[in-house]
């Protein structure tokens, strides 16, 4: 067969090698969620079960790219970061984002059933795109965040006001308005400030199969979730109520004490947290344990009752714009990667 | 909110537009899919279940993206032709290939259970990475799908013979070796060729849905599948015997003229049809009838039986090497577009 | 010296070949040339010494680079097509571009005393600055020329009524006006048309040297250039009044059967041809007779006072808009190249 | 004019504009100077005319670009370094690369008699091309510099050792070999090590023209050039042997106590400057004084006798490999840029 005749073709293909030591953003969107979320008939103006799923698939991909620092996620998109260093896929452009966007399509449509229980699976084939966009500094990593959560906050107290106008009577509308400040705020966290994905230290007996399908017991759908909330149920990915008992060791950098005091108690979300900064392990990761100067490790000393911790997947719904994130809780993100790591191939 | 603040990280995103007025030529592959399909058991050499499952993935993103000509499948991957004019998101890069990506894996993952009956979903999400090529003319399309079909050729020759080789007794081997050129042109054409996907003619009273989800007649899976196997069974995508009632229509620049003279009678395979040039109906798009200079027109002449055609999307299984298929029934696919498209913005 | 320890950073340059197989065409503009053009009172609105010397600086590019067709200029711009099958720097956009545009500034600045004599050299530094453009069809070949050339047309025909409105009195506009038309078509062609650099066959005993600092004979400044003005001075480039003694040997392919009939005998350009159509032989490139199929080969047919021929640079100022000149004297520019050379590496 | 009818054309221009925030490295490179050096019989191993031509050229194009930082010479090659802040023609790669190439390439056309005073012009015109490297951080620009003053140092040491055994007997190569490492260090340091341009603070007495055709007075051939060597005549530019009035405000940063004990007394380059660090002023460019944290205002504190100084370009033959430069020198270089730079558009 006369292969190389047709070879040469390969050769138009062209080099898309991202630029080295800059990281790498890549931002996935839905396509069409207006009308699948209306075929799907999502909650308005926020379904925490669409939320929860979409946090779900974004875990999966933080679980296969190990080069991802951070994900932040908000209605149907989802940002992930790599570092800088990283040699994912030799960079090509390419190969990294149909990646990220195959591997959030894939358990998205997957783990459907886990959160929209009364169907096994959604009327039709959800798709997302992505694109990826290089960041040179500290600076524009941190603004790149600010943005997103700013637009999370201004499109949720918009739709929310949206909503709230359209479904009251119009005599409710001034009470509406004049309430609003004070409302909002009670509002679950995951739709004021969406969804950090992080990469912490975990209680060591939390266990976890190291590939994707198998899901760690406290989120639904896993076949040990039923156990699991009984010991582990603070999970936002969760949808019944859970006992905070990891509290104590996830509150590193967080701005609330009282992480029961404010909780909603909906009919449909009374499962969902309220207050910004309690973090919640959803996952781990590494069954050895980390040293010091590892991503997290702060949390080591403030969780005395958990004896063994390994390293994984937290979330949680807090501010990352400003700089108190950034230098507290996720210092590590930014931290200066080693120099070798810039000079090796 | 100071959203104007931190809006100029968008500024960093590139453009990525591919140049305009060249053949866009979008390649999937499946990621890690020699674990996959050894997870879930694929048959081996080939396994018909998963083939018609990429086929029926790839009749997806078909349907979705009208300005793909035609698609080519095999093994893992599958190719995808944009017409020259295309404008689709402005041509940009990141865009067209993370959408065929994501839409593809979407419709593998939701039809997993229409093929692997046994199962609900697969083990854990698979995945699938993709890229563009831009190809200026038509020899190099054509020299394009030539080596991905010589490829498709020339793994199944290796595959095959090292699987009976293997299985094989010692004693049994210098037979095979004997055999083989006879018996290997009698293998299923889906695997010596791989499978084209077509915009053609097919009959009027082939309904289809519009929308993805809903499969065609002929599609196991599909609500109306067991209706459709008695009137319209030649589908490959079928994994029963069909009964091949369309050929009359479907043998537009055929080279068979005895299609049911060489099938293999397996266990396994039973389904399959082994002559390549059969032409086989599996979808419909447009109701209406197409005028004389649409692709497939020609289809028109020789179905004197059927009264009443639309443009479908049909699968085969034939030679795309060489000039045969090019200037006969694929003659539409690289035809010179109108000039206007070039000048139009 | 620790040499591979800082060449990793040579492995941050970025591949930028461009897409094989389509057309790549270089535009130089000179930067500031409002100013550079004020600074030497260039004549308004045309200045025929600059316009040679840019024709000069082109020249030289299309000597060094072989796989340059055509070359077209106007004002302070010139721009060159390069086959499509070029592997010139093995495509890279970089060099190429770089390249083309160092040429065409160390000829404007090494030539400047030839064509103005008074002065060794500008009174600065003049500076060009260079893009390249693909194009993947004729079609768009054909229409960059002919949006060129229509540039040329109206940016002269709005200087040319600026200028002349502005030098004469109120009381003769009346009169410009009206005369306008007809007179307009009296301007040299190089002004109405611009110019356009030909590889085509030229009389063989016209010497040139193969490296760009000599100058051919018909140039002013080389070395035997008032030798070559009595033998050969039909060339636009002179800037003193020729005898059209190569006139018959220049008519290859020609419109015009009276090239003199027309000529402008005016104070400034007296030496200018004003009619378009007269291909003019400036150089000369190959000392061996081209076989048939060779670009310009139709001229030897045309030519049979002139005995032997060779390849070389012809200039004129034509119609290059329009599929006269495509389909005529032009037709070998782009003319299919060997299949060969697209499939060979 | 239908000239929109062809304007589409334009449409194929692709946006090639670099990532923001990283630094801009344009590297230009004499094409074919192996055959142009042998044909201006340029002195070997080194030509000290041809490398002052070189470094004037390149002076002339920091004086046009006000956003390059740093440039590096050595051979036929020079290194401009941008601010990572420049938006320099919105950061269009072609236009960079080819505006810096092309005034490059025209002041060393134009400058060329100044350093080769017995010719008018070169026998041809010469040629660079060029190229834009990214580098995000200042680890990567250190380490390109060193990287290329590295390759100064063994390519001088291979090509001096060459010639050297070459145009020696054999009997005097072992004694050659054996006294060369002192003899070495005696070599002009604009051998050794290459030429930096630096943006530094000049006497402000020294008066030097806005643009680039007119020469500062230490520069040969300019008009003022003989007066000038009288009061500032230690320029490495020269070629006349200075008297080293501005050494006392050079010394920044200097290796040396004894600047004029090691000079070469050779017939050929009796001009040149031996010692490394002796920083000279060849130029001036603002005529306002700069505050405190202006680059190169350390020099001030060390020129207590030059009253009045402004910022200017200087050139000197020093270590850029290893942090004292970076950090004593050179640290303006690569000092953080304001933040707002960043933001604003």
């Amino acid at each position: 067969m006369a292969k190389s005749k047709y070879e040469y073709v390969k050769e138009f293909e062209e080099d898309d090698k991202l630029l080295r030591n800059v990281y790498i953003l890549v931002r996935i969107d839905g396509k069409g969620f207006h009308k699948f979320s209306a075929a799907h008939e999502f909650a308005k103006p926020n379904d925490v079960r669409a939320l929860n799923l979409m946090n779900h698939a974004a875990r999966s991909v933080m679980h296969e790219l190990d080069d991802i620092l951070i994900a932040f996620g908000e209605s149907d998109e989802y940002s992930f970061l790599f570092r800088k260093s990283t040699d994912l896929y030799q960079r090509r452009e390419a190969k990294i984002v149909s990646t990220v966007v195959s591997l959030f399509t894939s358990a998205y449509v997957y783990y459907w059933s886990d959160y929209f229980q009364d169907s096994r699976r959604p009327l039709y084939p959800p798709v997302f795109d992505g694109r990826a966009v290089l960041y040179p500094s500290e600076v524009e990593v941190k603004d790149y965040f600010a943005w997103r959560q700013a637009d999370t906050h201004i499109n949720n107290l918009f739709n929310t006001s949206f909503w709230a106008l359209g479904t009251d009577s119009k005599d409710k509308n001034e009470m509406l308005f004049t309430e609003f400040n004070t409302n909002y705020s009670k509002l679950p966290a995951i739709f004021r400030k969406g969804s950090v994905l992080l990469r912490e230290q975990i209680p060591k007996e939390m266990h976890k199969d190291a590939i994707i399908p198998t899901l760690p017991e406290t989120l639904p759908g896993s076949m040990s979730a039923s156990a699991s909330l009984t010991s582990s149920t603070s999970s936002t990915l969760e949808q019944s109520v859970p006992e905070p008992a990891l509290e104590s060791s996830g509150q590193v950098g967080s701005e609330s004490t009282t992480p029961t005091s404010d909780r909603v108690a909906g009919t449909n979300n009374s499962a969902l947290e309220t207050k910004d900064d309690k973090k919640r392990s959803i996952d781990d990761e590494d069954e050895v344990d980390e040293d010091g100067d590892e991503p997290g490790s702060t949390a080591k000393e403030e969780s005395g009752a958990v004896k063994r911790m390994k390293k994984g997947i937290v979330i949680d719904h807090i501010d990352i714009i400003g700089e108190k994130f950034w230098t507290g809780r996720g210092a590590y993100i930014l931290a200066p990667e080693k120099k070798k790591k810039l000079r090796s191939k």
